[in-house]
């Protein structure tokens, strides 16, 4: 066996090191499978002369990755770089010009550039492939691009930032607030210094765009995507949560809506006992209806270099293989476009949460306003703590009370009105917290 | 666009009808993303006359499958005959002689006669697909085949037998026999009249074969597969499961053992907090470790037509592309030896539960058999019925009374001497039920 796929790797943090060890450990078993020996031949990064456990003394370096991506002496060209724009979308739209096969792991460039990069793509008979940028470990891209081509899909949602779930998760086992699940999240790195892009809802964002295009056939639209984080999420919400039999997630959903595809990130009740409500900790998930499959669940590891490497892996080895189709399971030309369904427009079941001035008639003026916007309540929670009670057993205090809704399907737009007429009216005395319920 | 790829689909039961009828409704969404139009352009069934609610009258009619398969008109075989021999192989053997592309969702054919036949593929330049064979919708065949081949799978298992998991489920929710629950999955349709191939395990260990296949790239080896059903499975013993925080589910597990690859079909105690313990009723699930992943889920519908035809047609649109490797992921002639693992050597915990005389000293009896056998015990319960304490307060009358032991981690060996020793000591007056754990 002589054939060799020369693969030059841009970026050596913890996923890039993982792929250059991998495939060296796993070398024999994928020449095995592959009929061909797949070596990592180039490097690039930004400190040559830092410790990554992995031998590089066989390979060549090159300073700027843009000069190792259209090197003739790879044929795969790995960006492991991270970030929308710089020397990772340099590198890869390099790499697509000279016609290497590009695998990459890197969301926010295919979240911002995604149909422009297919385009260059099938333009220079390059390849382009991403099973890592979403998910982690998770082979959703595959499942979504192959093996589900037989279904209209309906729906694709998921636990899409490890971050996220396990600083919901602490908060509910532990009682703790966001900010000290935040801190401990950091100290555990499983959270960023600077963590806005995570727990804002942003990194979910990206990876919904990418999987939305792959699933509903329309042009990758970071922009439509209504996004909200987790950082307004109290303890008294899980807590309530927990007492009506929700759990509180931050999802990712795409759906398919009367006028177009509904895409949205924020924070959701699930029931506690449905199967999305059981994925705790950094793991993720992705659930994919179609009409033919009905519901599938792929469960495991969103984040860490060896099941990042995994996915980065599985795409190198197609390559080898010449397993590859268009980028985004269609050819560009044939992606629609994609509407953004307006929120407003967002059907469901909400929880609102309502700090009111302790008074009479603050609970009836917001039954009142809920339904004079034409919304049916399934309970109402006016709950004052024990404290307050043994301060002021009359309630005349007009000491802050949470008051907590739970409504039957009903509108975004309807929700925000009811929610605007109870802040005019004056009873509530901080920020109302709104949280969408997805009850199937 | 006028390429075609003509579909020849031998068997229009439940499955065949989904694959006609989801090829003709996706037919524009196909040639979208595979530049190419997929056509039934022939069939092949017992009985023409029969409504299957498809529109046959522009496609050729074989009365016989073999020469549908190997006819020159056709260029995609799909088997969905089933059976492991006779003309469900005839005719898959036929096609892959005359070169086809061919897609079954056969697991008899292919746990019997798998390696064989991608021999015959490989021989021929032609392609066998079979994504559908294992877990129906779900799409683990292409999971283990190309999406973790960076990794060193460590284990794969999972609940393969919707007719099982339905039994299992409605016994713990509805604490009825296993008779009933099985004649309940009859009348549904999720049991066959003769549900020997189901309730036996043998349907698990089919398709336990092909995974074992796909991950560790050993021949396939129906024979090496340590199989026992579900019948014995009473209701007391879900009822301890449950009070011993553990539920029981039909498994095939297959993972390394020091001097293998250990493959077992039999009922299983898991942990209820577990993600397999949350599969109920006809849904399947597939986990798998792999040494770089860590531990992937995959759950979703097991059977159906529409289900499994989401998978055939996700093989055909892989042929329509172009996208296919060696049938098990590796050339048969880099598939390892499958040497059987010797069910004795099994490790880990186990629940025995022995009906015995109640009568002083039976239960030292058993006590002492156990540890003598080197089997350390985490608990032991000997609970007489509330009827039989009112009856025979004394614990005179020797009246059958079930001894319930769980093991710490021991060998089936060490089980079965300890259990034939108690037996051969005259106490146990019913065959001894024997269940093991998995604890991960």
């Amino acid at each position: 066996m002589t054939q060799v796929l020369r693969v030059g790797v841009a970026g050596l943090g913890t996923v890039g090191s993982s792929v250059v060890r991998l495939l060296d450990k796993q070398r024999d078993a994928l020449a095995s499978r592959c009929g061909k020996i797949i070596k990592v031949t180039a490097v690039s990064a930004r400190d040559r002369s830092r410790d990554r456990g992995i031998d590089l003394s066989a390979v060549q370096w090159f300073d700027d990755p843009v000069e190792l991506a259209s090197s003739p002496d790879i044929d795969c060209f790995v960006e492991l770089i991270g970030s929308e724009n710089g020397p990772a979308k340099a590198a890869v739209e390099a790499a697509l010009k000279a016609g290497k096969s590009v695998v990459t792991a890197n969301k926010a460039l295919l979240a911002r550039h995604g149909s422009d990069l297919a385009r260059l793509a099938e333009a220079n008979g390059a390849t382009l492939s991403f099973e890592a940028s979403v998910a982690g470990g998770i082979p959703v891209i595959k499942t979504l691009k192959e093996c589900l081509v037989g279904n209209r899909i309906e729906r694709v949602s998921g636990i899409l930032n490890g971050t996220c779930n396990y600083i919901l998760t602490r908060m509910e086992e532990e009682g703790l607030s966001f900010e000290d699940c935040l801190a401990q999240a950091q100290a555990l790195g499983y959270a960023e210094a600077d963590p806005t892009f995570d727990i804002g809802g942003y990194d979910t964002a990206h990876k919904l765009a990418i999987l939305t295009t792959l699933a509903f056939g329309t042009e990758v639209n970071l922009g439509a995507i209504y996004v909200e984080g987790i950082a307004s999420i109290d303890e008294i919400d899980i807590r309530m949560a927990g007492e009506l039999g929700y759990r509180i997630k931050l999802l990712g959903v795409a759906e398919r809506s009367p006028s177009g595809i509904e895409q949205r990130v924020h924070p959701t009740m699930v029931r506690k006992d449905s199967p999305i409500a059981q994925v705790m900790g950094v793991t993720n998930a992705v659930q994919i209806q179609g009409d033919a499959v009905g519901e599938l669940t792929l469960v495991g590891p969103g984040a860490g270099g060896d099941a990042t490497a995994s996915s980065v892996i599985a795409d190198v080895a197609d390559v080898a293989q010449g397993l590859f189709g268009s980028p985004f399971g269609w050819p560009v030309v044939n992606l629609g476009r994609s509407v953004q369904e307006p929120m407003k427009r967002h059907g469901g079941g909400y929880y609102v949460r309502l700090t009111v001035s302790d008074r009479p008639g603050a609970a009836a003026s917001i039954v009142t306003s809920f339904a004079e916007s034409g919304i049916s309540l399934e309970s109402i929670v006016q709950r004052r703590s024990e404290d307050a009670v043994m301060r002021d057993p009359a309630g005349r205090s007009g000491a802050p009370v949470p008051v907590v809704i739970i409504t039957y399907a009903t509108t975004e737009k309807a929700i925000r009105e009811a929610v605007n007429q109870t802040i005019s009216e004056g009873h509530v005395v901080e920020p109302p917290q709104v949280i969408r319920i997805e009850r199937e």
